[in-house]
């Protein structure tokens, strides 16, 4: 079997030839001079991107690592923690927030709608002395935006520490670290970023690293210490790693983001993510289908969920979209596997005509199975949002 | 200014990642056992893609080098020579014929038609002594393919040598060299193979050796000499080039000729061809446009050639699609380069749904400047031809 | 700065075209259907190059945390433990062990010195119980090897779980997982397999598995979970993941596995390490210097420790011999950072004349400093051993 | 077989990770925008290197195409010429200029020596009228040199256009093409550039334009033909190419340019050269063995010629030190086939210590046949010449 000519999924998505080439570099000592610059270089353009004076982590291994690095950090026993809850991701951060000891207070409303800003006001008002407000700003596996430029800084004026997961809004949405508080984000460079699949990139502010010096029970001397990143890398001038860093994967990140900022900057790269999304949109609602999420006000930028039509099965309707028209598509995850299709764009996948090869095998495989979807009229709507954004600009930023 | 995402023309066209992992190899000297093998490795494949026993050349210059090298070497003054004419190329052929002495008898039909054998039967009948029959097998410049399958033997009953451009028909339409008793053929490496644009692939019969050998007006000793790689490289029993060879180039048409063999081989690669035109030709139609080959019977697999509607500009039309949507397509060329408009469907771009990339960006991108097309139908029509195929084995071969 | 033309340090080392290739590959879905093969594939190729027929799990994260998952998952509090220290990783992993809970017996040889069996069966006799024992193969920082052959069956004998770091001996010395009983096994893919420097390669027995799930205090749930890996993609028939692999480092294992067995599979590239080591520490004989190792019986197969000269300063002079011969050479790390200089031979480091350029710019380097060192007959010494290999198969293998 | 580790040899010359990666990036359309300007970039370059304020073109086809389109242009019938001869090359473009028509005189040295410009001056002032004198700047094969800077203005005095063959010189040794007054010049970029082995580098001065203006037999409508080049592409502003360029040869030579540009200059690519030439000189003679140039005066900056000890086969020499150890270096060419070996220092061959590998394959080689050479000797001595050079940049840059 070969490899699918478009891979438009949920991530890992397609990578630029820019990355590709990046990761196959040749690979030099972890202490060579060059690389020792090449890793400061990476960790300024990450800030850039993040939009943050503050400290910036590259750990290896994906954004799992980063998240349960975060956690083990930031909760000791006892520590009192407000879990906002719209997506499968958050309801797992919720049980390590648990399973170490924190006294959680979890907000849940149903996976295809987001959290309310005036929810979270209340039940930081209605309980005293939450230390900690975790988020996933984008639920990549239901298509969901959460408003993290609002609840960020509500936490911080309840003296709060905002954990964010932007894993995969970091380049496809607004993510502003210093102006909106947040304390501890991590992304994934294989979402919207479109580098390699195998690191955790993380900020950190002054506060959430007294915190988790202040956390005996915060790991230290693992491969899971942020720790041990700040006492051997930062502080000590970054000249000394804690662990080997993956030189290729490094190189990969490094690449994507100076792609990035080469192109038009943060700005223009949400812009793209944010027509590749409203082109999808239109094209879906074209075939005649529904989207997951219940508004458009919340949805999000990097993929598009559709709830799947009654009686389409969807992994092998996944594999004839995939088999006959060399287009490789995501279903749904975790609770929602059975629910929904996604269609990612992401990336180069945002780029482009991208979406409407998205669009136009969804709705073709659909119709060949069955379905009754009006493919003409897909496509077209996402050829016209394209063009009606009169934005070459952001088409090809 | 950034490249395009999608390079759809008329050539150069998109490579695999495979050949350009191969065009980016080490590059070794020309007299390593290892790349003495790899050019030997490199003829044996072009031969079984060509399907021909007989001797293969592969000359370092794009396809005009080869089509040079080949009238000049079979051209002596006052050989009697019959051009069919049905384009662009065939016509400078004609110049070339002249130029080198030959007494030449042209027939032109016009450039959206093809050649009719019955013609050429007839032309042979009445012209006693014709020694060289020149044919293009595929017209690029204007999406045409003549009947080569039956002007070869024609020829060949007839006592002519049979001289056959195959630049853009080598694995994108069926071409058999020995049992169309083709004399002399040369393809391009930049086209259906999708390899890189800096070479001749080039066949040469036994009886075209001869009259070569006969021709005192033949090159020798000049890159331009066929029969320099004769008597050097075959005859010296491959051991010694008489010109170095770009050993990136033939690491590249390596790999795509063995992309084309190991991918169903030659005909799923003609299968996968004619499928693309027949998609984008029904995506064109869709449209609401006119193609500009008289009948699809002689439609080319390699490009799709669309007469431009009227008050439409040729060039800014381009420009604006490939600015708005990030797809490269061609315009027209010579003659007619103020005539129609080519969408390309070779290598990478006749897979998967590039038909509907270049379907839609051109027929949206024609909407945009006021032109009178309908999106929806033409996109809709590609999909439908892609999907009746029922054909994942060709769409993916 | 431009980076170094030869990386001939202790890891990350040179990469070969084809494992660089491997990693620009471009990047698909985790949950392709060609993905999924190729996981199963690079398992399947890590397995024969362990010799093992068990299972094996490819985590993400250098292999500092594949040692730390080991240890986690293996040590619950009052584990009776031995812990063999001749280096600095292995008296590391002791206080990993003690952290964890073990009741750990510590045997400890000089860092110039290897462990000796005779003391290992002593010491096994003696302290009755002991359930696991620990052991560094290869002591990357020290240029030392162990006698895992030996203990691995000895431990075994004694009902005791073998847990070994063969971190940088996989590919580069006799390694035989199932022969020598080893439990448990953790390997660099960025060491003799010169891939690149981003996952743990693990090996784990029946009875390591049946030891994890028996073991409270083993990681479930994390990033450091050997047990999610078991659960999630072994028992689950390998057709999903616990995290997201990374898809541009499993490409690259692949291809540096896939490198080993086709150029003469694991004993060929034993051999060339093996030689490559040889020729190194004659060389470095040669200049007059005096290796680390107190015998050349154990003197590891992947790095040659080489004790710096009086009144040389190792970082000021590794700096010179980059700067000006471009040449990147090791000092010592941890403990031993101020005493040695460490010459790189892993992978493509031990092929070809790469000891030469090692011991060349070495020599040279310290004879620029003032050290007083015989540059020809340094250089002389590695050209002879290599010579009288008559081993154009194992040098070139 | 596996390729070699090292090419060392007279070229193509191992290429840099950059240009090969600049080979292996995505084909576009040639006349795509990006491109267009990037060829044009790549002119502006290549006469930055050259040291040109007038035209360049960039023909597809190795050196000898641009060679021949060269003496083709600029030869009529009865051009009276002067050739000068001191190796192979030169004498092979003798029987050109005769072929062509010229009356040549022909000034012959031994191979080992290099032309003597006194020799230059009285011919030209004993032979009225010369119109054109044509040299081989550096004659790969035997690697010499031959003084162009005294020549070329030489000839200008005398009115004759100077055709110099800089192929291999060019970034290895200075050429000052608009200082030295050289009306047509043809490089190489698979020489001391390191770039890909398909194309001809070609300056052309305005009086050379002129001469094959007026010259009736000069190439037009032809691969071979400079003129095309200049009616369509120069004179039409740059926009439209007389034949289909090499997008990836081009995107090669590119980088190979902006590699010299990048490192510091053509002054430190040519003294980085020197360098390497000296020390490889240096090695030779430690070796023992005898320089084929009768004189360091006039030996070459690419390769190190070196005369063949008595009773050495030079085929199977060449065979065993590749087979034991790696390392391709070259034999003798032409009339030189069974004299001498080549060792070569060409671009990246140039760098680091790769001189070192060469004499210590060379070296150990022949001693393993059998010849009397001093290998310690001659790798100290290539060592002890890149120390003194003090040149931490010459050899890095």
């Amino acid at each position: 079997m070969e490899p699918p000519e478009f891979t438009l999924t949920a991530g890992p998505t397609m990578a630029s030839h820019r990355v590709l080439q990046a990761l196959g570099s040749p690979i030099i000592f972890d202490y060579d001079p060059v690389f020792l610059e090449h890793f400061r270089d990476t960790e300024r353009k990450l800030a850039e991107v993040m939009r943050t004076d503050g400290d910036v982590v590259l750990m290896q291994g994906e954004a799992v690592l980063g998240l349960e690095a975060a956690a083990r950090g930031l909760v000791r026993p006892g520590l009192r923690a407000l879990n906002l809850v719209s997506g499968v991701y958050a309801a797992w951060f919720g049980d390590w927030l648990r399973a170490y000891g924190a006294d959680v207070i979890e907000h849940t409303v149903p996976y295809d709608e987001a959290i309310d800003t005036a929810d979270v006001a209340r039940l930081l008002d209605d309980n005293d002395g939450i230390e900690l407000v975790a988020l996933v700003h984008s639920e990549t596996p239901s298509g969901v935006e959460n408003p993290l430029a609002e609840i960020g800084p509500l936490a911080h004026r309840h003296g709060a520490l905002m954990l964010a997961d932007i894993v995969s809004s970091l380049a496809g949405a607004d993510v502003r670290i210093d102006d909106w508080h947040v304390d501890l984000a991590v992304a994934g460079p294989q979402k919207c970023l479109a580098g390699p699949p195998g690191m955790s990139l993380i900020s950190v502010s002054e506060r959430a690293w007294q915190a988790m010096a202040d956390n005996p029970t915060a790991p230290r001397g693992s491969f899971l210490s942020l720790l041990d990143w700040k006492h051997t890398w930062i502080d000590g001038g970054r000249v000394a790693f804690p662990y080997t860093p993956s030189v290729s994967d490094v190189n990969g990140v490094n690449a994507a983001l100076s792609e990035v900022l080469d192109s038009g900057g943060v700005d223009a790269s949400v812009a793209r993510h944010a027509l590749a999304a409203r082109a999808t949109r239109a094209g879906v609602r074209g075939l005649g289908l529904e989207l997951w999420p219940k508004s458009d006000d919340y949805a999000a930028n990097c993929v598009t969920a559709v709830r799947a039509p009654e009686g389409i099965d969807i992994p092998s309707t996944l594999l004839h979209i995939r088999d006959r028209y060399g287009v490789m598509l995501s279903g749904g995850y975790g609770d929602l596997k059975e629910k929904l299709f996604r269609l990612g764009h992401m990336g180069p996948a945002s780029r482009s005509l991208n979406p409407l090869v998205a669009v136009g095998a969804f709705g073709r495989g659909l119709a060949d199975l069955g379905a009754d979807v009006n493919v003409g009229a897909g496509t077209e709507a996402v050829l016209a949002v394209l063009s009606e954004a009169h934005a070459g600009e952001a088409a090809r930023a």
